[in-house]
């Protein structure tokens, strides 16, 4: 009978604690996509309370209150906050086999040092416990970040924000043991669903970008320069959130139609809508290849199905699923006409739909064509997928139709500074996978050359991939 | 080496065999969906054979056997019962790791207390004692369900049905100890696919309402007055059996058009078939909601592939398979619309292809909303997937992406009195995946807890969630 | 620790080493479904080196090591022999999860006794020692087939081939321990996608059947003799490589009209283009029925996804993956129209998507009418899913909703002469998991019956299937 929750978590054998304590635990951690605030970064603060840093924006718990028959009043609504940590707390022993029962102790492990279970009963023990530390520098936001090892971050941003927090942090980058970088997500800028809100959008962006919008060639114009900010404020990396990949075919004289029909108010119908999307892919994509950055597509959700709910929260308050759309054909379409014109820049696409792994597994082979090891990457296991069998998952279907080895590895995606133990979630599932089939003899036993692997998937394959090798130390040194 | 089918059989450790034995083995049976017949528990008949009980009406056997090389003489022929038990018996080792090798093992245990293995040698022998048997009191179908420990049973009953044994069963309940009830299964009620067949359901639906069907407002009086019929008579679940959700767009007037159209004999486009069948999902889900009943959906088969055999032996004679439908997008608009209105009443969806299985555990989130626990349920496995693998994936899709603690787990969906001990299957998979967890250190090891969290997956979530713990002595008393 | 790839490599209990090695290791091989090149066997030719026999024409290792940054002139390019040897070798260590690490090491022990591993070091040496060995008359292909054991070898083969080479070896069978058969693939002699193409396939296909095709009856007669032909030259399985199964409904005359538009030049619209492959595959299948062939379909590939590496180095060369078709009502609808008209011959069905295994195993049953055992069969694991992972799905989906007690099994359908250890992958698996359910009491301790179940996967089942159990010794008798 082994502890719960352990130094040797998720470790099922000798090997595996030998590769994740010698090799993976040590790593750095590169953050290459989340949606961590930027305004409370540059201004380091503390949380007032455990709800605050832990509760406010997650998704994911919520929807376990919820299930559980926990009143919204104590998710989003106007409950106090340790109301709401109560609730919370009392819905933790109902997510057993959850990765949020495993998520809340290594973390509540991880950053408190509390190893007691979180329960109705040892909610206000741990609330105070918290709370207290909470208030210590220790524990402002750069203090949570630099306790995990954290070295590059990269938030995920409007092509309308102005990045002022982005700037404020790359001038006091001295007082700071990582980098925070913008990503550039224009999702909303080409959404044409609504034409009032593509409207509304544009309006922000003439501001922004200080031209005015009339025609589709000013749209490119103030996008494009928006584009150019970002990479002036070092952003080097962009994303997508999509539904599918829209691939049809297009003349520029439709796109131009379509934007002026828009622009004057008008809906555009559902084949238009595709058409529009498929030119803004292709055109972002190429502006990403021209600047040499790397572009991701998150693929497959199903967002806002909750309409009485997203009229009363807005999105992203935990009403989004998993949808299965027809991912192959678009998806290998998009790509082939990037690469053949030879503007393909480094991509990492992502799948909602674990149904759909081994094709995307097997996607990305079709546009790795030997110019850079590991460029078209299928990205880890994403939102509801970020747990043990999802990321198994990903990483046996990668390991059987490509190379593990080049793998990026993890990102946390997520809302909270407290999320970080998801990279060591990932490391010991990683390091028990190489473990346990060594020990069965199917893989050799050469611990050097397994814990090599090892650490590059966990931290030197993104430094590689991202060109940050050259702004952080490289992470050889730092191993124990 | 562990003995075949022992009394730790699916339990691979100590803490998995003390939440088994402890916790679950005694736990008592609801039954909430499944197809037997409820004449014969209303005579309380003896069977004549282990064929007749056995054999007769279960397709899983027959494609076995067919599978095998067996003539359909002896399936669904016209082979005396002897015959067909002994190609059964000569099938049954070719069966190695279906679950049937298990069922056709575990109930032979369980009603009969035979241990031997069956097969052409030992046939004729297990063919007699079973007989024997069958003929005692204790093996009428009240005995073998009582044997069972089966509190409460659902049927499965058209909309047209008297529900005379129902009837009759309720009156005499003194001498039961368990409840039959009947649940709405209006899959003929809607199906417009064929205008003959349509007409000819009506009238039969005309002679149950009393009501004569010229309108489409005259189809949903009838209709209607059978919803309460059965809500007079104890129902309160209903059932659709469907490819996938119907949810396209539509107006009243539409329907009432499709209606008059189909009403005089002519055939529906797909389109206004579609549109009919959406209506109708709606209406009779708001009747549900109405009266508070649990709406069952079981989706993804693809039936009757077989022409040949459908024209000799008719449907659910083992032609069907799974399908492959869209089911992400239609399903969240169906239920979006009920949820708009505040008519969306508890619902268990069940999905036949696993390869939607993260999308139906991520699809039932979207409208759990806090005010009932578990409102919204993704159904155990069902019909092919009722196995081992097919089990512990949508155990494991469930626990990672909801709240496996809140489910109201198995039931049998069967045609046959033998298969109850698929509720013992159930549990000891389910008692092994939490025992295997708190030995490998992925959850602590308090039994209390996990054990309630048992009995509330066998037992006491199911009974809350049908409101059935008002009319059955409450669980916990009979745990041993 | 268990040695890696040591006699007991995949066999993780004793029970399963048993059935290994008392019962799978020495059973013969039928390969009934490969893309080996018969002049290569017709020949007896002996490979210059390593490179040629290994890496010539492997796309899975150039899929790997492209995605390892290799360039392409070490894959397809000019490279020099050991230069591309080199770069695989190099390519190795990157590729430890992927089935090409356990095949290269599998390959090395089983044909040229080398136990290292490979790896840039080593490179050099295996390279030479191999050199030698192929020289010898021991390593002339019949000299590698012979080795692994093989009885049958099926061919993949277009119907305008004259089948020279098999004819050259069914003369010359005396000096051969196994046979060689031609397999029927229409794939181009149906592919109406191009115009072009499709003519000048017409015009190869004028000359081989020695038929002026100028109307759709002609074009059927000069297939229809290939098909004649074929059969003359032993020829008694057809093969199908395509996306998805075409079941359209069409007329004769409309197909004649589709017919003539593209034999004058005139491309076809999609829904034309669809229809005449529907008719297309109902004529081949009829024509399978009439000489009591097998006919095997392929489906799922989403091929030639890289127009650019297309055009460089043409089809089959590393840019294919898997597609995300539907497939089930087409199929369902294909199988059924030729089961209604009594002419649906054995037929095996492969899909590149696993998440349509369950499909797929469900499907099969739908048309196993119990008059031949195991009539329609799934096919073993394929391309992307021909590895642990993959087989063991196929297996236990199989398993769980079929029988795996009649399945025809493995088969390499590979191009190269040193993938015959996939046979032995595929049993090692097959043996541990029976061994693993029956120590875990998941099955009777009966080895002689599992054995023989066993045997029969690996062999006795593909002899009946095909009807090879004529020319070939019983295989029990080999056992050792």
């Amino acid at each position: 009978m082994k502890k719960f929750l352990d130094e040797n978590f998720l470790l099922k054998n000798k090997t595996a604690e030998l590769l994740y304590h010698d090799y993976a635990k040590s790593m750095p951690i590169i953050d290459y996509h989340n949606h961590l605030i930027p305004e409370q970064m540059a201004n380091d603060i503390n949380f007032e309370n455990l709800s605050q840093v832990w509760l406010y924006g997650d998704h994911y718990k919520w929807r376990a209150m919820r299930t559980n028959g926990v009143n919204e009043r104590f998710c989003t609504g106007d409950a106090d906050d340790y109301a709401k940590f109560e609730q919370w707390a009392k819905t933790v022993p109902y997510t057993l086999r959850n990765p949020l029962y495993h998520w809340t102790h290594l973390e509540l492990q991880r950053y408190f040092n509390i190893h007691q279970i979180l329960n109705g009963d040892s909610a206000k023990q741990i609330y105070s416990t918290c709370n207290e530390l909470l208030q210590t520098p220790d524990y402002s936001v750069k203090g949570l970040l630099g306790k995990m090892n954290v070295k590059v971050i990269c938030t995920t941003d409007d092509p309308v924000d102005n990045l002022c927090h982005h700037q404020k942090m790359a001038i006091e980058k001295n007082n700071t043991p990582f980098h925070v970088f913008p990503a550039f997500r224009p999702d909303k800028a080409m959404n044409v669903d609504d034409a009032i809100s593509f409207n509304q959008y544009l309006s922000q962006l003439e501001i922004a970008a200080d031209v005015s919008i009339s025609s589709f060639d000013d749209y490119l114009k103030a996008l494009k320069l928006r584009h150019d900010y970002f990479a002036a404020n070092n952003c080097t990396v962009s994303d997508h959130g999509l539904e599918e990949i829209y691939a049809e075919d297009y003349t520029e004289e439709e796109i131009k139609l379509y934007f002026n029909k828009i622009r004057s108010g008008n809906q555009l119908t559902l084949s238009e809508n595709r058409k529009f999307k498929s030119a803004m892919l292709v055109i972002l994509a190429e502006w990403d290849w021209e600047k040499g950055w790397i572009q991701q597509y998150h693929l497959g959700a199903i967002r806002n199905n909750n309409s009485r709910m997203m009229k009363l929260l807005g999105p992203d308050t935990g009403w989004d699923s998993i949808g299965d759309f027809s991912q192959a054909r678009a998806l290998a379409k998009f790509l082939n006409k990037l690469d053949t014109n030879n503007k393909l820049t480094k991509t990492i696409i992502y799948n909602l739909n674990p149904a759909d792994n081994e094709l995307m597994a097997t996607m990305i082979g079709n546009f790795n064509d030997g110019s850079v090891a590991g460029k078209v990457q299928w990205g880890s296991g994403w939102w509801f997928l970020d747990q043990k069998d999802g990321m198994t998952k990903q990483l046996n279907a990668l390991s059987n139709m490509g190379l593990l080895s080049r793998f990026v590895g993890m990102l946390t995606d997520s809302r909270s500074f407290l999320s970080y133990p998801r990279h060591e979630y990932f490391r010991r599932i990683l390091c028990n996978l190489f473990g346990e089939e060594i020990e069965n003899g199917e893989l050799p036993n050469d611990i050097a050359w397994t814990g090599k692997v090892i650490q590059d998937i966990c931290f030197n394959n993104a430094a590689d991939y991202f060109s940050w090798n050259k702004i952080i130390e490289p992470a050889k040194e730092m191993v124990v």
